[in-house]
């Protein structure tokens, strides 16, 4: 265990290079960050900032709107760090000089709340979405200021947080909510972190702690509005389970209701007890760590098991076609993970990370870069929709689920767009003696380490691949810890430094290969990790995978297409005793390892058109099944997928 | 096959005796027809006749609260056939009384239009349900007639009917439109069945005719509500397929949306056939009838695989948790093929008819009489509930889906009960030469065969019992053909006519063993039917039935329930070379057999906690398992339930 506190390194000091995953950061800012300007652009998202819009005319601003706008000025910011964009960079600043404008003379700012319904501001935090969208624009605010140094957005927003912050707090006079849609909370802390005030850190902690107490103030703001506080969604929202506001936050043990506000909430739960050292709010955070990640995360690192609330349902709980698994919410996990790694430095919280990020979220975009899932299912059939208020008896049944250019609810494109931009500093963290590495990607990172300035490169053909290359290409020497993470997927790695073999377990701590010496320029490391195709196994309570395994190899889950397999894929058997092979296709989905080996099919075709009969022996025929990786899945023809394949 | 048309016989001819069924029939009279008129009353529905409603006041009357009362009457008319029952029958005067004041000048009858939105008559045939409350209506009179000759609400619906004829039709000034839920097409057949009167079912014909004609109805009176056509329930209703208005129906060749509105227009399609010899109705039913039943059906006879439009989704698309599978789509899908059977005489009808009754109808209903499933999944989980606006998601996952006393959407409450007291009618059929026989029911049947009046007593133990005993009881001598159907699912039958063997399969035709004679008085025929423990299979395109297979006894689907079997019944492994046996309980359920045999269960007290990780050898422990007919679940502790079980 690290003695010193363990920070991320930042984005400005990563720089990542060619590989599976710098070609998707690349065309998230190629393509996907110019597309979903337009995208705002013609849906009336940067132009509603001008607060123009009057009854009656079309684009009325949506409560959320403000959030996407800022999503995207945050994921640019994180680009800009890694590549200059001229315009991109004028973009941002037209809409950030537009924004200023927006900003009322107390310092509010929210453009439904402005021009929609100025009589409600903060009448509904519950259902609404304001105190959301600020926690947006400040977090987009922080990111371009530490992108390019310039303060306009910060400066807006800190008028607003100051605003916030006479508005809500315990005092006499100021309101005791919380936010329905959490976020301003992580936010706040990070505006906390670059502007050292303290009362930015205070607030986010008033809001976790007024969280769910009683008097409940979703119910006196109800009873304010003249509303039942109980006729709100039916019964979706039991107790206040569906913004996770049922129960004190530290009294929660339990994961339940939307799963981006649940992730976004213990994400500023690790937030705010990183910086207080709040052993209860950590506690907290382990227990609903434990709950999500054993008992309630599909193996994509997908969170959310149905559309009725976009979130979580029950323990064991995972069906895989109606899988919500929004992409926000699996992106909304790495948040989560990647700062309990700094409270409890632990590679299970970075193999969350990866299983989510390389599976997930990934699965959320598509290769091009032009289209997006909301919801993530780990299995697909014509006819079958995982969204909500969306249709299944479609006659014919020739609907597939594919990914679309934008949604009306468009939180996720910006989403994995900011995640993609800002991949870099997910990778290290690092204290003054010791630099961890979580993620491997090919790239290269600067540090200051034993009172030196250390740049270390690292090569590797990961996820594909399980070899990583680690060389000191800074000119001093250096005495530090290089901490390597072995991944819980990998059953035997190798180590070599300098050429020579290095026994890994006995450096083996929580997770990390603890390589503790005086660096000198050019020394290197080589980690070996095996990766052969493994059948993985669900928890024998997860009712839905019973008899079935998936194919993982490395970080990542495969995944059976219709295109490659044929349609009728519940009638795939893959047999327990099966060696399946794994070779690379350049040509394939912009170049992939594809597994393959020997299945076995029912041949549908043998049914003598009867719905139900005495069973019979089956007739199988043998075929050469091949597996993709699931988060490439939805990139060819429209057709079935399957992660979850039966076995025998 | 019978060359002259077959009608069925009437109630009245029918006296069924004690069996598993006429338990039930009892109960329903008993206990389900009383709390069923407290549950009309304590609601609303019986008062809200009187009209005198006024805004602000509960208890506003809903659009389909008018069929809620006339199913009640319609049943408590079946049943008085049977046994008089002076309160009931004082119970249907008085509320008849009521109606009656209701009925406006011009021969309306609605509460919702007469005194909550007047203005809004025939304003919206799509959502709407005036048109469907008139069918119930008309159905109640034409059974209470029938039962009781007396004719007040006769007379009623016959002026609303004639109303109704005035206002709809094709010429010029009249509406050229046609209910948004089909019923009112089965009742006007009913209604000319028992007047005479022409125009009734030439309005039947005309609402069939006119339906999903172009321009379409529901658009343009969409547009004449100023509403956007393609604005309703977002993409539920593709095209009219909600309500089967997508195409003419005799070009109909799927079964697409709401399941209960689906067949009682398909049955409304077969009376207009049987009445007017419309072979495009006939052979549009036939393919209708082959979709349902090949594709689209589940193994206990309900239909709707999902709670979205209460209906159809795609073929072979049968989820078994999330099964909708309506109480009253099962009685619908009854109806239909009760129709269909004196369209095209076949036992495959009767099959259906069997399959849904002793399935998924009686399932609806709990033994007692007293509480009723709207969805009848074939599956259970705690946590997990089929209905739509539901919760699923519900900390600590303590739900059940269990039977209610009422719902606000009562449909199906009164529907079983009128099914129930009519059951005798699907009994037996028969023409002037020949009586078949198509459900095996203990009863008496009086007949005039051949010139004569024939009387023949049924026994027998069936659904539990595969013998079957009929004997003449009248005392004279008649020539007729006695055909008894061989249902489907039996695999040897044997007959004896007074003691003497005679071979089935040469007397077979169409499901029917066909035993053409003159019978004496005193006369026996005895049918033994082998009913062994099946193992049944569904088409490998039921994808989520693959790999399981399901118990079934004779018509009898059965299940596992936790409270026989354990929890994490997906666990539970059926060896495909298993013998289950079967034993009869007295004590259990009102006396039930029961299928025991050896299973194989994974330990999932065998996990190591991890929700994935690579696969290991399973460890299976032997259990002895015990199965309780499907439509005598949750009848006691709550828990897991399932019908289709792994096999291996």
């Amino acid at each position: 265990m690290p003695e010193l506190e363990m920070t991320p390194v930042p984005l400005q000091a990563v720089s990542i290079g060619d590989g599976f995953l710098g070609r998707r950061v690349e065309v998230n800012r190629r393509v996907t960050l110019p597309i979903e300007y337009e995208q705002l652009k013609i849906t009336g998202r940067i132009d509603a900032w001008k607060l123009d819009w009057e009854e009656g005319q079309p684009n009325e601003p949506h409560i959320f709107w403000d959030s996407d706008v800022a999503k995207w000025i945050e994921a640019v910011a994180y680009s800009l760090v890694e590549q200059p964009d001229q315009d991109l960079a004028e973009k941002v600043d037209r809409v950030i000089d537009v924004i200023e404008r927006a900003q009322q003379p107390d310092g509010y700012l929210n453009i439904h709340f402005t021009v929609v319904e100025p009589e409600k501001r903060w009448a509904n935090l519950r259902d609404w979405h304001e105190l959301y969208c600020a926690g947006h624009l400040i977090e987009a605010a922080v990111a371009y200021y530490q992108a390019t140094g310039k303060r306009k957005l910060l400066d807006i927003t800190c008028r607003y947080a100051d605003y916030i912050d006479l508005v809500f707090g315990p005092a006499e006079g100021q309101k005791r909510g919380y936010p329905g849609h959490q976020e301003i909370e992580l936010a706040l802390v990070r505006l906390y972190r670059v502007t050292g005030e303290e009362r930015y850190l205070n607030l986010a902690r008033f809001f976790l702690d007024e969280r769910g107490q009683q008097p409940h103030y979703y119910d006196l703001e109800a009873a304010r509005r003249d509303e039942d506080p109980d006729n709100w969604r039916s019964k979706l929202d039991e107790n206040h389970t569906y913004n996770q506001a049922h129960l004190p936050v530290r009294e929660q043990s339990e994961a339940v209701g939307h799963a981006v506000r649940a992730c976004y909430m213990y994400a500023g739960m690790a937030d705010v007890a990183a910086e207080t050292g709040d052993e209860t709010l950590v506690a907290a955070c382990r227990r609903l760590w434990q709950n999500v990640t054993e008992r309630r995360m599909y193996i994509t690192g997908g969170i959310g098991s149905t559309h009725r609330n976009e979130g979580f349902t029950f323990d064991y709980d995972l069906p895989n076609e109606m899988a919500y698994a929004e992409t926000c919410a699996a992106i909304a996990l790495i948040f989560w993970a990647h700062r309990m790694l700094h409270v409890d430095l632990d590679g299970r919280y970075a193999d969350v990370m990866e299983r989510a990020l390389y599976n997930g979220v990934l699965s959320g975009i598509s290769l091009d870069g032009r289209r997006f899932f909301y919801a993530n299912p780990l299995a697909a059939h014509r006819g079958v929709n995982p969204l909500p208020h969306a249709c299944r008896d479609i006659p014919g049944a020739d609907f597939h689920h594919r990914r679309s250019e934008w949604f009306g609810c468009a939180c996720c494109p910006p989403n994995i767009a900011r995640l993609l931009a800002s991949l870099g500093q997910y990778a290290y963290s690092r204290n003054t003696q010791e630099v961890y590495v979580h993620l491997f990607i090919p790239s290269s990172v600067d540090l200051e380490l034993d009172g030196h300035t250390v740049q270390i490169a690292q090569e590797t053909g990961y996820p594909w691949d399980g070899a990583v290359r680690f060389r000191i290409e800074s000119r001093e020497v250096a005495s530090f810890t290089l901490a390597l993470r072995i991944p819980g997927w990998c059953r035997g790695a190798e180590l070599a430094v300098n050429g020579e073999a290095v026994a890994v377990d006995p450096l083996v701590d929580r997770g990390y290969v603890r390589i503790d010496r005086q660096w000198h320029p050019g020394d290197r490391v080589e980690l070996s990790m095996a990766m052969p195709v493994v059948q993985v196994e669900a928890n024998p309570h997860v009712r839905q995978n019973v008899g079935c395994i998936a194919l993982q190899r490395g970080p990542v889950v495969y995944c059976l297409e219709e295109v490659d397999n044929g349609p009728d894929l519940a009638n795939v058997i893959l047999p327990r005793d099966a060696e399946p092979s794994c070779a690379f296709e350049d040509k394939l989905l912009g170049g992939v390892p594809v597994i393959t080996g020997e299945a076995l099919r029912r041949n549908p075709k043998g049914g003598d058109g009867a719905l139900y009969r005495p069973a019979r022996p089956v007739q199988m025929e043998r075929f050469t099944f091949r597996a993709i990786p699931y988060c490439l899945w939805a990139n060819r023809e429209p057709g079935e997928m399957r992660v979850w394949i039966r076995a025998a």
